[in-house]
This record gives C-alpha cells, sequence and structure tokens, in this order.
C-alpha cells in the first residue's frame, strides 16, 4: 500500500464511502504493504536493470521454465538469470524465450531484454588459474546482466607474477574487481595490494587433498594481509557479480 | 499503534479534525509501531510473569546496576535475572534490590518481584556428573525465575544407570525435562527413551582431550537415537530453562 | 510382570503352591519385566495415536514391507510412519494397506489408521527457501501422523522479511512451531524473537560452499539470539515434527 | 621510473652523457622502480586522506611511538589509524601529537591531521549487539579517519526486530553499510535484505560453546541468501571499514 | 650385543669353548634376528590360530584370489579373512578353496582350516541399531576366525533400555565386550558401566547431518564417562575383533 | 534387595507374617534395588583391589578431602586414587591418611590400603618423549593401586629406533601395553607390530600448531595400521591404566 | 629482454638508428620483460631437463593434446608430464607422440624427449602400503622426467619394521628421500631418524573413518618428531617428486 | 645374515679361515649392530656440525642447564641449541658455557663450539611480515649453529610486491629458501614463482578470527600452486632451519 493507496483510503474514510471498521481493517494489512518490499523490489529490479535471479540447480527443466515464465511474463523488458544451468535447462528456456543465452563454461543462462549500462566503471574479474574459470564466468555474466561492462583476466596465479603484471593497466583501469581462486587463494591479497579499489574475493573448490573443498582458499581469503578485499562464499561466482555490481552502480 | 489508536486517528479524518495528509504521514510511521515488538513484548512480559535477562559476563558491576535498576525502575513487580555474575555484581545488585538472590552455584542472581506459578506442570533437570552442575542449576534458576516448579537429579550418568533408574518416578511425573552432560552427552538419550515427554538437552564444556570444549557431547545430543530430544548451545543452563518454560506454560 | 502378576506369584507362595526357591527365581527376572518399557511404549503409542517409525534408507522395499507388516499385523488401528522412502518402497507397502499415502516432497509414506487429534494446538511449520521444503514436509506428515493440526508457510527466508511478516497471524496463532533453514540459518531468530512460544529450529543441507553440509546453518542455530529456540540434527524434519508433537499434547 | 625518467636516460645516451653500460645498469634496476608500488601507495595515501595504519597488539608503546613517528615525520598532515590500542599506549602517543584521540571502546588511537570528507555518501555501522559494539567502533573510527561520515545503529539483533526496523531510514540512506554481529550472525542477512547498496559483514568473536570464537557467525554471513553481502575475518572492524571506505570513495 | 661380546664370543668358538650351535642361538638373539618379525609373525600365527587378513576393497577379485593362494599355498591349515568383500569376489575365492564361507552381512569371507578355540572366554559383540549389524558381524567373524567363542546381541540401543538389560546375563558372562553403534555412540558407556570387564568400542558412520560421518559416535566413545572402554577406528568392525581376539587370548 | 532379602520376604508371605499387598508394594521397589549397581560395584571393588577414583581438577582440596574421607570412612581396606591433584591437596589428604602418597610427575594421590597383586602379568607403559611422561605417570600409578605390576619405558620415539629397540625384552615380556604418545602418535603402530599382546594407546597434548592439542596424535592412533591397538581420550593417563588393569585382571 | 637485448636496443639510440620515443616504447615493456619470468621459465625447462606438467583432471582428451601439442610444438626435445590421466587420454597423447609412454598405477602420461640425469644422486621414493603406490608411483614417474635416478620400496609401513629396515642400505644411499603414507602417517618419522638426507613426506587419502581424507596422516607428518621431515598436500606425488628433484639437482 | 650365514661365518672362526676381527666387522654389520643409530647420530653430529637440540619449553632452568651439561660435557667441540628459551634459562646456561648467545627475537640459545661452515650455498629466510620475524629468526639461528651461512628479508609480505622484488638478488642467489608467513600465507607460492630452488614454508599462528592459530597459513602452503614448496608445522622455526640444513649440506 503505497502514498497514493493510503490517501485513497483516508479519502474514503473522510467522504464516508468507507466505514472506519473497513478502513482499520485494511490498514492493519499495512505494515507489510506499507514495507511493501516485495514491490521496491520489483521495481528496482525495473529500473536499474538488475535480473531476478533462478537458482536451477536441484530444479527439473519445467520448474526452471515455469519460473522463468512467471518472471517474464509480468514484465518483457526483465533481465533474467539462470544460475547452475545446464544445455537441457537452456534447450527448455530457450523455447520460452529467443533471447535467452547459454555460457556453458559457468553453466549460466542469461535473458537481457535490457542491454543498458548502469554500472559506472568497469568490473574486472581475475582467476587464477584455468579451472576457476567457471566461477569467473559466472560472476562476468552475472555483472554484465546487471548491467556493467565487464573485463577478465585469467590464468593469473601468484606463482608466475609476470602473467598478472601483464595486466596492470587493465587491473588500474577497473572500479571493482572480482578475483577467484582455489587452492592458497593467493590472488586477492596480491591484486588488492596492486590496486586502491574494492577487491571481492571469491574462493573456489578448486584443488585436492587439503584444500578441504575450498576452505583453504576461504580461510586466505579471510586472512588477507590487504585491507580492501572482502569474501564471499565458495564457488559464489554470482555472489561477487551482485556485490561487485552494487559497488558500481554507486 | 494499536488497534484503538487507528481508530481515534480514522474517527479524526472522518470528523475533519485532521487532514489527511498529517493522517498519511502518521500512518507511514505505522509499520513499526503497529508492529510495535518492544510494547509486545513488555506486555508478555509483565504478564507472564517473564523476566528481563541481563548476560553479566563482560559487563562491570556498575553497568550490570544500571541495566537493572532500569529494569526495575519502571515496573516494580517485575522479575530480573541475572546469568554468568559473581559475588561482586551480587553486592553492587543487593544494594539496589532486598530481594536479590544469589545462587552461587551457577554464578546467577535472581529478582523475584513475582512468585506465581505460571508452568503447568514440573520442569525436571537432570546433571550427569557433578560438574555440569554450575548448568543445571542455571537452568533451575531460571525456569523458577520464569514461574516454575523445579525439581533437580544430578549424578545420574549413564555409566551408573540405577543412579538414574533411581529417580524413575521423577521421570515419569516431569511436564518437560532439562538433561545437562558432558563428555559423551549420553544422558538424553537415556532419559528421553524413559519418558513421553519433550527432553532439552543441554551439552557442557565439562571433559577434556577429545571432547573439544563441549563438542562431542554436542554431536552426541544432535544424533540421539531418542526422537523427543532437541538441544541448545554448550553451556546454555539459561537457555534450556528458558525453552523448558515456554513449553511448561503451554 | 506387572502388579497382577506380582500378586499372583506370592498369592502362590502364600497358599504353597509355589516354592521360595521358584518364586526368588523368577522375581530375580523381574527388574526388566517390572521396567517394562516396552509394553509401556506400546501402550503409551495406542493410547497416545503415536505413530511407529520406520527408516527406509538403507533397507529394501521387501525390509520395509516385512516391518510393517509387523507393526500393523497385531494392531491394525496403528498409525505408521516411513521416512526417507521413495516411490518403490510406496508400491509395495500400498500392497500391504490401502491407507497409505505417499508424499513424495519429503520422502513420507503415512498409513493413519488412526486420526484423532490430539495436539492441543495448531503446529506450524515454517521454511525459509523452495529448497528446504523436502524437509520441512517430512516435519509436516509427522505432526500429522502423530496427531496434530499443522500449518505450513514457505519461502520465508529473512533476506525478504515482508514474506515472513505477512504470516504474521499464522505465527501468532501457531501453539509451537518448526522453523526449518538451510544456509546461514537466520530463520528461527527472526521467528523466534516475534513469538512466545517454543520454536524447534531444523537446519538443513541446503547450501553449498562453506555451509559444509549444514553445519553452517546449525551453528547459527545453537547461537540464537532467541532464547525460545531449541534444535535437532541437521535435515531431520521427523525429529522437529516428533517433538513438536510432545509440546503440543502437554 | 616514470616515462619522462627512461625519455631523459635515453637522450643522455644517444648524446653520449651516459655510457651503454651505466644506462644498462639503470635500466635493470627499472622493474622495481617502475613498478614503483611504494610511491605509488605513498601518493595515494596523501591524495586520497587514506590514512596509514599501525597494529598495536604486541608491540610495546615504544615501538607504536617509533612507528607513529616515522609516519608522522615525514609528512606531517597525514592522518595515521592505531589499531588495538590501549590506554598507556594512548598515552605515550599523545606526547608524539596532540592530535591524538582515543577511542576506548574500541582501543583505537586516531590522529587526523587532514579531515577532509573524501567518501561520497554515509557509511552505516549496524551492530546487533552491545557486546558487539568494540568491534563496530572499530569500522566506525578506520571510516573516519579515512575521511568518511559515518552514522551507527547498536543493538539492532534480528530477534528483536523493531529495533531494526526503528531505523529504517538510516539503513535507507546509507551509501554502504557495515553490519557487525556475533552468535548467530543473520544481521548482514535482514539487513542486505532491506537495502540495495552494498554490505560488508563482520562476524564477531562474541557468544559461547558452538559460537566457537565466532566460526558460527562467519559460516553464517558466507551463507547468507541475501546477494549482496561479502564479508571479512572474524573481529575485523578495521578491515570492515577500510573496505567501506574504498567502495564510499568510489 | 656390543663388539666386546661379539668379540668374547667370536674368541670362544675359535678356542673351541663354544659350540658352533650355542653361538648359532646366541647370535640369533642378536636384535635383528631376534627381532626376526616376518618369521615371528608367521610362526605365531600358525600355533595361535591367528588368520592373515585381506582388505579387499579397492582390490580386483583377482588381486584378492592371487593374495590368498599365496597365503593358503605355503601352509594349507592357514585361516585366512578377506573383508570388504562382495559376491563376486567370493566367487573367485570359492574357487580356490571349498572352505570358503561368504558373511553377506559385513561383506567378510573366511577361509578356517583351523577352527580350534584359542580364547578363554565368550566375545560379546553388541551394536545399537540394525543399520550398526553390518560393523559388528566382521568383528564376529573377525573374531571367530581368530578361534574365539562369540555371543551377539543387536538392536539394544540406548533409547530403549530394557532391551539392552534383557540381555544382562550375556553381558554378566563376556570376557570381552565389543560396542557397535553409530548416531551418539552411547551404547559403550551404559554397557561398561554394567561390567567389569574390557569393552572395545566401534564408532559407525550409522546417521546423517551432525553425524558427520561417525564423528559424533567417534567422541562420545573417547570421551565416555565409564573407565573400560578403549575405542577403534569408525566402522573398524575388524579391529575391534582383532583387538577383542588378543585379550581374549590372554 | 538380595537374595537373602527376597527369600526373606517370601518366607514373611508364606508365615503370613507379611501381607501380600505389602510385598507387591516392596518387591516394586526391585527393580533398582536387585539390580544393585552400586552394591555391585563396590563389592567387586572391595574384592578386586580396585580402588574408588577422585577427579581433583576443579575440587577445593576440602572436597576432595570429604570425598575421600567419605570413601576411607566406610571401609579402611580400601584403595583411594585421586588423580589431577596437586601438592596442596596431597598436603591435605596427608592429614586424614598416613597412607596417602603424592606422585608428583603425573600430581596423582595414591593411597593403597591393599597392596595385592592381582593382574596376572605386567603391564608395560612406554611414553615417547620426556614431556608425555606425565600422562604416562598417571597410567603407572592407575595400574599399580588397582593391583598391577608395572614397568615403564620413556623416551623411546620412533624417530630413534634404537631406544624403542633396545627395550625388546620387555616388550615382549608384557601382557599388555599402554603406549603414550603426544606430537605424530606413531609409537602405538610400532609397538604393536613388535607384539602380540593388546596396546592401549593414549594420544597426549604435547606438540604446537598442528598438532591441535593432541588431535593429530588421537588420528594418528585411530588410523593404526597396527590391528592389535585400542584408544583412549587425549591425555587420559588414568583411562588408560584403567582400561590395561581391566585386561590384566583375566 | 636480457642485458645483451638492453644493450643492443641502447647502442640503436646512440646510433640513431632508433628514435627514443621508440625506445621508450619498447623499455616500458621492459618489467614485465625485464622479469620476464616465462621466458626464464622456459629456458630453465630446456636447460635442466625439467618438465612441462598438464594436470589432466577435469580436462577433456581434447584439451589435454592442445595443451601437449603447443608444448611440444615449439620444442621438440621438450619433456611432458601429463598427471591424474586415464587411458582414453593416452589414446589420445600418443597420437600426438610417439614418446608418450602411460604409467597406470600413477595414471601419468611422460614424454621424455630429453633422457639426460641432471640429478646428482638418487631419489628414494618409500610407501607405507600397497594402496599407496598409485601416489608414490606418480613422485616416482614426476622425478625421473624431471632427470633423476629414482629408486622405489613399496609396503614397508612401519608395523612392520623389518620390512622397511630391510631396505637400510637404499635408504642410507639416496640423496633425498619421498616418504609416501596414508592411515596414521608414521612412516616419514621413523625413515627420518634412520637417515641425515631430507625427507619430502607425502600423506595419502588412504584410509576410512577418523582419517578424513588423508588429514590424520597430513597432521602426523607435520608434527614429525624428526627434524628433517617438510610435508606436501595429500596424495600429491607429483608435488612430492618435484620437491625431490630440486633438490637433488642442487 | 640369517642362521646359515651366521653358522658359516663361525665355522670359518672356528676353522680360523677367517680372523676374528673380521668377523666382528662382519657381525658388526647385523641389522642392529649396523643400525647402531645412536652412534651414528653421534658420530654424524660431530662430523657435521650439527648442533643438539634442546626444548626449553615446560622445562625449568634447571632441566635445561642439566641436560646442555650433559651434552657439552662429553664433547667440548660440539654446538648446542636450546630453542624456546627465554631470559631467565639464558643466564643459567651463561654460567656453564661462556660461549652461549641469547637470541632474544627468537627466545634462542646458541652455544657454537664449531664454526665451520659445512652447507654449500646460502639459506635465505623471508618473512611476510613484522610479526613473523619471531619464527623467521629461529630458522635463522637454526640454519647458523647447523653451519650455514643464512641470508634474512623481513616485510616482504604479497600485498606489496615491490619490497619482495627489492629483494630479487636475493632470492636469486639463495641455494634454499626458508619462507615464513602467517594470515593468509601466500608468500611461499610468490617467492617459490620466482625461483627454482627449493622452498621450506612455515605457517604462522600470526593473525586472528579465522586464522585460526595459523590453520589459515598451513592450508595456503600445502595447496601452493608453486611445485617447488614443502611445509613444516605451524611456528616451526626451528624445523624449517632444520630440512634447510639438510639440503644445503648436500
Amino acid at each position: 500500500m503505497d502514498k497514493q493507496q493510503i490517501e485513497k483510503l483516508l479519502e474514503g474514510v473522510r467522504a464516508r464511502k468507507m466505514s472506519v471498521a473497513r478502513a482499520v481493517k485494511q490498514l492493519r494489512h499495512m505494515p507489510y504493504e506499507d514495507l511493501g518490499f516485495a514491490k521496491i523490489d520489483h521495481h528496482r529490479s525495473l529500473r536499474q536493470g538488475f535480473a531476478e535471479v533462478v537458482y536451477a540447480k536441484g530444479k527439473t527443466p519445467q520448474q526452471v521454465v515455469a519460473i522463468t515464465r512467471g518472471l517474464l511474463g509480468a514484465r518483457t523488458t526483465h533481465n533474467v538469470l539462470i544460475t547452475r544451468a545446464n544445455e537441457g535447462i537452456f534447450r527448455a528456456v530457450r523455447r520460452l524465450s529467443r533471447d535467452a543465452e547459454f555460457h556453458p563454461l559457468s553453466g549460466t543462462i542469461a535473458i537481457r531484454g535490457n542491454r543498458d549500462i548502469v554500472g559506472k566503471g568497469t568490473i574486472l574479474v581475475a582467476a587464477a588459474g584455468t579451472s576457476d574459470i567457471a566461477v569467473a564466468e559466472e560472476a562476468v555474466v552475472t555483472a554484465e546482466v546487471m548491467g556493467n561492462r565487464v573485463e577478465s583476466v585469467y590464468d593469473v596465479g601468484v606463482a608466475g607474477l609476470h602473467r598478472l603484471l601483464h595486466h596492470r593497466e587493465k587491473l588500474a583501469e577497473a572500479r571493482v574487481i572480482v578475483c577467484v581462486a582455489g587452492m592458497e587463494g593467493a590472488l586477492p591479497s596480491v591484486v588488492a595490494g596492486l590496486v586502491a579499489v574494492p577487491v571481492v574475493a571469491v574462493p573456489t573448490s578448486v584443488g585436492y587433498g587439503a584444500s578441504f573443498g575450498g576452505l583453504a582458499a576461504l580461510l586466505a581469503m579471510l586472512n588477507s594481509c590487504a585491507s580492501n578485499v572482502s569474501v564471499v562464499n565458495i564457488d559464489n561466482g554470482f555472489g561477487a557479480g551482485y556485490v561487485a555490481s552494487t559497488i558500481n552502480r554507486l
């Protein structure tokens, strides 16, 4: 219930078209309506080019299609992002919308009805190893669907510094940097020491043995000796792309 | 803003004593006022004989006294429970209220302005070892301050079943049972198998080596093969007494 | 050996129909017979509409059917609950009893010979995300088979508070609440802050990376800053439904 | 060695003012000089009003004073931040600079030679419990010393939502939010669901038992179901204030 | 035996004061020969009816057969125990030896050329739940192949004490007890409190969620409040049967 | 209620000196009396020279004295073992009994009213490092007080095999071996490979860093590739001595 | 860009064959070129007989072939090592190079264009159990491809010391020793106590239950009481072979 | 040497075909004598300038002095290293030997009777932060006492790459490198990528929160993407210096 609706209700009471009792009843529903988070979410998402997100893992193609149809149905200009999807889901979604694009590296489907750029600068996504690219690409696609210019540099692990330093200019030009690394997870510390902008670190489950499914990289990143680093969950490329987008829109 | 206040406002609008604009402004503040959790909390606590609780650890005697004075100041019939306190804090609180009682075993201070019994049955607090008594007593005092009849049986660890079975009648008569145990944390499983009522299990940090500060007991209780067991945090006698009280008041 | 049997034996001794030696021998077997937990269990379960429970995971359909037949054979009015089952097991059980119902969301089979409501109030089962529904439904079916009125609200995660607040009335009317959540496991804290009744929290293994199979949610729930929360094992919807039932029957 | 310096050197070679051998020697030092991170750091810090930071824990007052004198000596307009300090260190530093201010809640000393505001918006620091204030204040002082307007709201834990919702306007007005919470660490998820800006989450070691020194809160925050949340190390108020500052300067 | 002793011995041989046979005997006690581990092992195993053990997991039927043939080839009266085997391995081994018996519950193959009883008393194997029987049976078969009389009682979990107490006589008569339990692992504590003999506890990986693959049961058993309990690895029924056998032969 | 008491009661009934009703009432109290674990414990301990054990840690000297007086009061021939004690407790206990001996290495007090040897063979206690001696001595004193001949060999860590092999004869002669080791905890595997008797392994918290308070040694011992090893809790010298005693009495 | 190239460039400038602007441009690329890690890597690898390494896990045969072709294409005398490969990948690589050899035990493919021995001594690879051989063989092949003489001794676990001591001469002759062990991971401590050369320890994931995927062995090795032991990741035979090679080339 | 060989040898002696001296020599090669660990250790240590090491933590000054006197007494040219010592222990040791030097940063006492350099090259010890210097210095002093030339570079953490690159020449000249780092432990990966020699990594317990006492750095180092890295225990500067010494002597 927004301001206009409240005014209308009050006018109805004043004009005695509505009883006080009925108005009380409606107003008691107001806290939620007034908080109106859903609507705010909705408006924000249209206004800012934000995509609705569907986490496809554990859902059937039919379920993903149903949810996507619901999202697209009401507002066709909307962007939709489907993460952790596969070829089968893509074929099903494709029938729904010709705009659907499949990014096989990250298993992401993007429907970009709105391709406006709302981010102020460039988001750079850096990945330490080739095995981290799937997670990095999830961040890339997420940031793109949310209206950002995105650059990426891959295979720039810290045991071969020259590969990273080769990209110093890209690092220097980025407004936000997403750093993706498995194994010892050292990339964010090195990158963050080279720049003055916020670095969003994504540990990946790449590794074996004492990597413990990404725990080693996660702990390393949380203990970064560089101060401009914050961290998201293991393999959470989507989250990093999302956080970077909220920063880049500021 | 409760129902009466909303009616009054609407009557004011209808009677044109209040402009629509002003009413809108007031109503927009409503969500919080209407949710009014603080008030509800407050009323509930007076109505049900619930105590306000002060966690004294890490606070100076002066701070505890200040908070307690605030709680008592407004409503003198109120019960106050101060957990993780010590002799020094008690002396300071004692000057504030002659009703303050110190329970040295559990380090708990109780001010019971209201000694009404609101619990329907008896809460039994069982502790496996003598070292678990501090935590058990915190549960006992909490449940008492919240208006319950409380019984306790201590040193009934499972390696000497006869000690526990000796108290079968108390077990059978309880409406809720709090089970406190460190080390292997097996007491709740055995007790819960003997009764049909809810058992609230409290792991304690009693033990050494692979007890890992109560982790062993906590995991054991979470994996209880008895189905009528739920668990609170390690050493959280207060929480167990509180949960048991909410159950016993039903 | 119950009271009647003991009287009979003593009469036999008094009437010298039985030697003292033989009576001593029989009485030495008494502790177990006297404790007679199995019978008590049995009576309790008939009297209170409690179901016998079969954990199907790791059992063949044949084994589940055999156990179920045993349970039903003796006492046909009995309720039986089979958890962690599947379509194949259901088909086999169905041949045994036409009353068998399969709840595919939770993989639960319920045979409800007795549909009496023995719970005093309503049990509300709240789940944070759509992926938590399987566990939530296990709690729902368990509580129903044990003779409770059950309501449920799903997809009310704390990152969209309005969805939860929309159901304030259901929260307010419940006598016991089961809160199911994976990921950060924050739902029980928020719900428990809104109500005065006991909240049984169920962490789920929903999530990835640093959720560590539900550990994150489990630890969060054990550390809830709301005092009326107790916790069961990860994914243990059955346990939560069972605990809630023991509370609701009080 | 920047472009101008290289040109000058080459002109010297061309003009035969400098031998090839000497030029080779100078150029071989170039990679480091050219990367020149130290200088960049240095310039950045003067230009952007960034403070140099001294981590005082484990250092003697004399050591802290010596480092601070070095930092202040070269460039008197500079800001210096000393974290994890105490009264004794403050007295020693105070003799060095009259500008030194001690923030006892967080154990932080700030010397603000430059009080320019370089942050574009307001940073809001929210803390769940009163025990989290020390960490929150470290974030506040850090962000202030780095040239930001900072607001704070404390004691807004999720088990009493009204306390948080009371501050909806502050939440809505912030450009970046730092969320500090111990125990179950649920505050960032709830806050992030109410806003569209980046939320930097700080788990604290507040709690006992299964909080495992802040691990419970850390895992909860990493698993937040809100997408605009990133996380720093346990009790790392400084890091959160720093990250928020790098974001707010964009 | 140092240089001087060896010289003295050799001088004795040279001077014919000592026979070669006696010198050999003394020299055979020299550390290495005396250690003579392989031979001692070998003799011990023939003399004591001990079986050689093959851990079949991860080996092909061909490999298992080859090893078994080697073991049987040299000494046909020998017992062989093959653990973690399956039907396919059994069929292959069966062709080698008609004496081979397959124990499908535990996946164990026993070839008992020697069925002498060398254990002094009875080993009792108790298992808490039906799902623990596979591990329990591995202990049973191991102890039998090693020449012990073995009894077993299953499904005597602590949440139904009467089931355990029903077997008091078996408990009282055992010379060594093996206790197998998953979930909360409480059985060894209860059993050990009822007897005065050594109890070997075997945690199993039976359970889910916070059982963490048997960790909960393992920690519980290590923290047993009964003093006559020692523990072997998770699911290590073989090890428990072996330890119990070494005890029972004393 | 023992056999004599039951006979007497039945004779009373037969002689009509006692009504059936009263006999029923008394017999209904029988389960516990008949189980009579306490008495059995008591008799066993007198008969077998077993000591009662007091865990002194966390108890005042007064409390320890009071408990000890109780134990000694009733039956003066009894042995008492007080673990985790100190000089102060010893002085207090010494006043109670001139027989009290303090073993400062292990912090153990022994009162040996009965010095009969009930163990059949020798228990050998082996410790890997000098820092493990405190725990080893606790095992030694426990086993001695429980009536065993005990030998010990210390500083026989596996990185200097010759030190261990020097004691081959002691290893060969032991009926039970207790192996105490911190750090990598390898001693039990090596020792158990040299003997055919049961080895009780005790991990100690000796070490630093990744020893994690004894966890490294504990896990190593649980995973021993020698089959005749079972394990007790970290630093639990008492438990190992107790288990070894129960074995040695067989 | 090495010294010669810089001199040539400067001579060109001096001789006015090259403009200052063009020289600046080339020199600005120098930091990276001068650091020139890639080239150094490249030269080193040719000069020292080092192999390029491809981690095949998670790559398709096509991808592995493409990378291998790239490596071989430029410099045909080069050695290539492909780890974690399988039969299918081998068949694909085999078509590329007739020199490719498949080591099925370790799943390693080696292409040895250069079979020069560059290691100064012999590397000994010792494995505790037969299940550790896969990891051990990875170390063997790695060290061979890197130009070392390699010996191996398998199945020398510490519970049968004689098997290890049988190989004393090989131990004594090795210049570097790689020790591979799962379960309790005790082998490196025992071996390192017998030699004075560096021992590289490799924990393996061999084991079950409380081996926790190799964690037990890893912790044991990190806590070795022998000082000449350092450790690589769980199952990292390649890393151990590589470290041993870098040592052996010194 | 088996029975036949011994007989043959003895027959040879008896028949005077073999001299006693030669027989003794052959017999001394018999496994145990040949193993002769203590003596070999002893000789090695004199011959190679190796120090005996005393771990002072948990020992009284008197105990340390007694052990040191024993070590020095027999062989005065010997080097002794005392780790984890303090000023008080130093004063006591100093009275024993004027050569004793105290290194307060690392708490190490060195008595260097023999200052010969036996290492072939230079050992470089690099430390990431100033707080890591204590551990680094332990490595430095250890390596020096063991006869090596040692260089050190401190405060070269990866978040300020220029500090590390400034020391490229030292890195290039080292024969072995010890890398000491706490927090995210990234230094070894970066350093190892710059050199071709073995890198011994030492995690330190420097850090807070999710560093978990050095676990984060330990895991990072074990997962290093550089292949020439091996790892020792947390804070084990001694071990790293020792391993580096064994390598440098090759």
